[in-house]
C-alpha cells in the first residue's frame, strides 16, 4: 500500500527548509546531546507511510515512538477530534465529561477484571506516576520493585518540589528497588530454558521481596512485555508467577501496558496472553495512538474503593482532556470495527515472523529475533558465540541504509524494533522485512 | 457578553444525563475522595461563557484551573487545531516539525532575554521536571529551594522507577529545600510593611542558601506570583532580589509561570513586571490555553550549551506534538492580534481591581483582596483583627451562591480566586463583581 498511497500535490519544499531550519535554531531534543543532530523532517502520511516536503515517502516502521497503533492520520480519529474541537477542547477535570466518561468505558471494555474505573493523564509517565501513588496509599508500604531492563518514563520531582499539602502524601524519595527480569539470550540465572529462565526469575524475585521485607513493597511493576530495553517476550508463567507472589505477600501488582497495551502484541493487552489479572494497568500510546497526549490507570475495584472516603492526592491540569477523551473513544472504536489488533496478530504470525526467522538464518549478524504481533527485536552480534553486541557504528549504517530504501527504522543499542502500525498491510510488511534483508547483507559485509 | 452568548439550539439533556452517569460510574476523579463527587456537567462553550445540556448558562471566573487565557473555543485556535489534526496528529519527537518550530519561535517572542531554545513538555509538572534536572546537570549540584506555598504539578517518581540508563543520571531522590515567601498579609517574617516583608524574606532566603551549603544548591524555583497557594504577589523587589542572590551564589534562577504566564497578570510574563530575567522558565496552561495538553521549559543560551555536547537525559513520547504546537501558535498569534492580554491588564485596573477592592469594604468577611490583570484573590476570615481563615462550610456556601447566580468559581481554602480568562468583557466582570457581591452578603450575614 505504501507504494501507492499518493502523497498531496501541493507539497512545498520550502517548508521543508523552514521546518529544518526552525528545528534547529528554537527546538530543545529529549535524550540528545543537542549540537550534532540532524532530524529528519516529516509533511505528513497516511496508514503506514509518512513523507517529507520533496514528496520522498517512507514506510514507517517505527510507529514514531511506539505509538501509532492505527496508523497515520486514520480518517475516523481525526473526524472524532475535529468534531471535539468544535464542541469542547478543555474542561476542568472537576467536572464531568461525556467524552471522558465514554473514553473510560471504551479503554475498560478491553482490561479484563474487577476493573470499572479509570484515571487519565497525559501520557505514560505521569500514568505509572499515579499509579504507584495509589499501590503505596493502598498498601501503606512505599518500597516499589521494577526492573532494570525497563522503561515507565522521565518524571521524577515536581511533587517534590511543590510545597503546599499535595506534597505531604507524596514524599517517597527512596524506595526503588531494582531486579532482573528473565531474557534467556541474556540471561541472569545462567539458564539453559525458558522454563529456567521462568522458574529463576521469579525465584530472584521472591528472594528481592523477601530481603526488602515483603511488608515494606507497596508494588512490582512491570511492562508486560518490556519495550523500548529490547522485546523481552517473557517466558510462559512468568506474569502468573508474579501475580501469585504478589498475592502472597499482599503486594499490588502494576502492569504497564503503555507500549503494549492496544494491539501491539495482537492481543488488546499484552498480559491478555498471560492470563493474569492485574491490580493497576497503566496505558498511554495505543489508546489513541498518539494523536492527542494521553494515558491513564486502569484501577481495580478494590484500590479504587480505598479511595472513597479518603483524598486521592494526585492530578494534573488535562486529566481526561476532551480533546484526548475523544480520538481514545474514537481509536478504540475504529479498532474494533476494522479488526486492527486482529490485523497485528496476523502480520505477526504471517509476515514479520516468519520473515525475520529467515532473516535470522540468513543473516550471521543476528544473534535473535524475538516478538509477536507488531512488536518485534532483531538483535545484532559482532559474533554469535559470544553474543557481544555490534557497536554503535553498526547501527548507524543500518539506520542509513533503511532510511535510504525509504523504511524509518526504531533503533535502540545493538537493536532494530520492527514496531510498525497495526494497521501495516501483508505487502507492507513484506517490504519492510525486504529492505531489512538487504541492509543487513550491507552491514553483514561491512561488520 | 455572557448573557448575549447563544447556546447551541441542540442541547440534548439526555446527554447530559449520560455524563453524570457514565462519570459517576468509570472516571476516577484528582485530588478528591471519589465517593462524595458530585460534578458539574458541562456541555460546551464560548468565550468566558459555558453551558451545561440543559442549557444553562456559567460566566466563567475560574478559567477551568486557571488555563483558558483566550477563552472557550476561540475560531482561530479551534481552526488551527483542525487544520493540523488534517496534516499530521502526531510525530516523534526527534523529527522536525513545522507546527513545533513555529511554536517554539512564537513563545520565544515573549520570554525576554538571551533565551533560544524550547523543550516542550504535555503540562507544567513535566516541565518543572525537565527545568530542575537542566539545573542539576548544568550547575553538577544536587538540592532544589522551593517554597512550602507553592504548586509545581505532582510526578515524582516514574524515573526512579524506571531501570535502564535513562535513570541514571536522575537519581535525587532527596534535595529539596523549602523556604517561605513573601505574603504579608500572613507574614512569616513579623514584618509590617512590604519593604519590610520584601527584604526578611530575601534575608530568610539567604539563610537557607547558606545552611544548605550554597555550593549544593542548583536552583532557586519559584512561581513568579504563586497561583493556586493565593496569589500571593510578591513585593517589589523581591524577584530581583532572588535573581541577585542567586547570581551571588551560582544558582539557576527557574521562574515557573505555569499558571501566570501568557496574559493571566496583564503581562506576557508575569516576572516581566519585575525587570528581571532568569535561566529558565516553564509555562504551560495560558500558552495554549490548554486546548491541547502542553508545556515546556525557555532555555537561557548558557544553559542550553550545556547540552550541547552532552546528552540531556530527559525526554518524553508527545514532547512537542503537533497539535499541541500548532495550537500554541493560533494561541499567541491570536493574542497578539486581539490584544488579549491588554485586555487582561485593562480588566484589573479598570474594573476587577476597584469592583474588588471596593467589596472588601463593604463585607467585614473580606480580609485581604489582592491581585492584578485577571488574576485575584479575595481572602475570607472570620475576623478581620485575628485573620482567622473563615472555615469550609462558608466556602461551599459561597461556591453554591455563585453557581445559583450562574457564575463558576474557583474555591481554594478559604480564598475565592477570581481567573476569568483573559477575554472577559468590562460587562463580564461587572456582572461577576455583581454576583460576588450578593453571595457575600449571604455567607457574611450568615458567618
Ligand atoms: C512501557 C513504557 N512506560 C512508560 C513510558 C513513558 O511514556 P511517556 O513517554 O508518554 O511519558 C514509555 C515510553 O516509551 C514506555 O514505553
Ligand atoms: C504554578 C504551577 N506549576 C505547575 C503546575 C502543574 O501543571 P500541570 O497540572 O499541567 O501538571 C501548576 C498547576 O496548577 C501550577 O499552577
Amino acid at each position: 500500500m505504501s507504494d501507492t498511497v499518493p502523497v498531496p500535490a501541493d507539497l512545498d519544499p520550502a517548508l521543508g527548509e523552514e521546518t529544518y531550519r526552525l528545528d534547529r535554531a528554537h527546538v530543545f531534543h529529549s535524550w540528545s546531546a543537542q549540537a550534532g543532530l540532524d532530524p529528519l523532517v516529516i509533511a505528513g502520511g497516511s496508514g503506514s507511510t509518512l513523507w517529507d516536503y520533496d514528496g520522498r515517502r517512507y514506510l514507517d516502521l517505527s510507529s514514531q515512538l511506539v505509538n501509532t497503533n492505527i496508523g497515520h492520520q486514520h480518517p475516523v480519529v481525526v473526524a472524532a477530534i475535529k468534531e471535539q474541537a468544535d464542541t469542547l477542547t478543555t474542561i476542568n477535570p472537576a467536572t464531568a465529561n461525556l467524552a471522558r466518561g465514554r473514553a473510560a468505558e471504551a479503554v475498560l471494555r478491553h482490561v479484563r477484571g474487577p476493573f470499572s474505573k479509570v484515571f487519565f493523564t497525559n501520557g505514560g509517565a505521569d500514568a505509572i506516576e499515579n499509579a504507584i501513588r495509589m499501590a503505596r496509599l493502598h498498601t501503606g508500604r512505599a518500597k516499589v520493585i521494577s526492573r532494570y531492563r525497563s522503561y515507565h518514563g522521565n518524571t521524577g520531582v515536581a511533587i517534590n518540589a511543590t510545597g503546599d499539602w499535595r506534597r505531604l502524601h507524596n514524599e517517597y524519595a527512596t524506595g526503588h528497588v531494582h531486579v532482573f527480569g528473565p531474557y534467556l539470550y541474556r540471561s541472569e540465572f545462567w539458564a539453559m530454558s525458558p522454563e529456567q529462565e521462568c522458574e529463576r526469575a521469579l525465584h530472584h524475585l521472591e528472594r528481592v521481596v523477601q530481603s526488602e521485607g515483603p511488608s515494606s513493597v507497596a508494588a512490582v511493576l512491570l511492562e508486560a512485555i518490556p519495550g523500548t530495553v529490547g522485546v523481552l517476550v517473557p517466558p510462559d508463567g512468568y506474569l502468573a508467577g508474579v501475580r501469585e507472589l504478589c498475592d502472597r505477600y499482599g503486594i499490588v501488582m502494576i502492569v504497564d501496558e503503555v507500549m503494549t497495551g492496544f494491539g501491539r502484541t495482537g492481543h488488546w493487552m499484552a498480559h491478555d496472553r498471560d492470563g493474569v489479572v492485574p491490580d493497576l494497568v497503566t496505558f498511554a500510546k495505543g489508546s489513541n495512538s498518539g494523536y492527542v497526549p494521553a494515558g491513564g490507570v486502569v484501577i481495580s475495584d478494590d484500590i479504587a474503593a480505598t479511595f472513597d472516603e479518603r483524598v486521592f492526592p494526585g492530578g494534573l491540569t488535562y486529566s481526561g482532556h476532551p480533546l484526548a477523551m475523544a480520538s481514545i473513544v474514537a481509536t478504540i472504536g475504529a479498532m474494533e470495527d476494522e479488526g486492527v489488533v486482529e490485523n497485528a496478530a496476523s502480520i505477526g504470525a504471517d509476515v514479520l515472523g516468519p520473515g525475520l526467522a529467515e532473516l535470522a538464518d540468513r543473516h550471521e549478524v543476528v544473534g535473535e529475533v524475538r516478538g509477536l504481533g507488531v512488536f518485534w527485536a532483531v538483535e545484532l552480534v559482532a559474533d554469535r558465540g559470544t553474543r557481544e553486541p555490534v557497536d554503535a557504528s553498526v547501527m548507524a549504517r543500518l539506520r542509513t541504509e533503511l532510511l535510504e530504501r525509504g523504511v524509518l527504522p526504531f533503533v535502540a543499542e545493538n537493536r532494530l524494533h520492527v514496531v510498525p502500525p497495526c494497521v501495516i498491510t501483508p505487502d507492507e510488511a513484506r517490504r519492510g522485512v525486504a529492505a531489512i534483508d538487504e541492509a543487513l547483507a550491507v552491514v553483514g559485509a561491512g561488520a
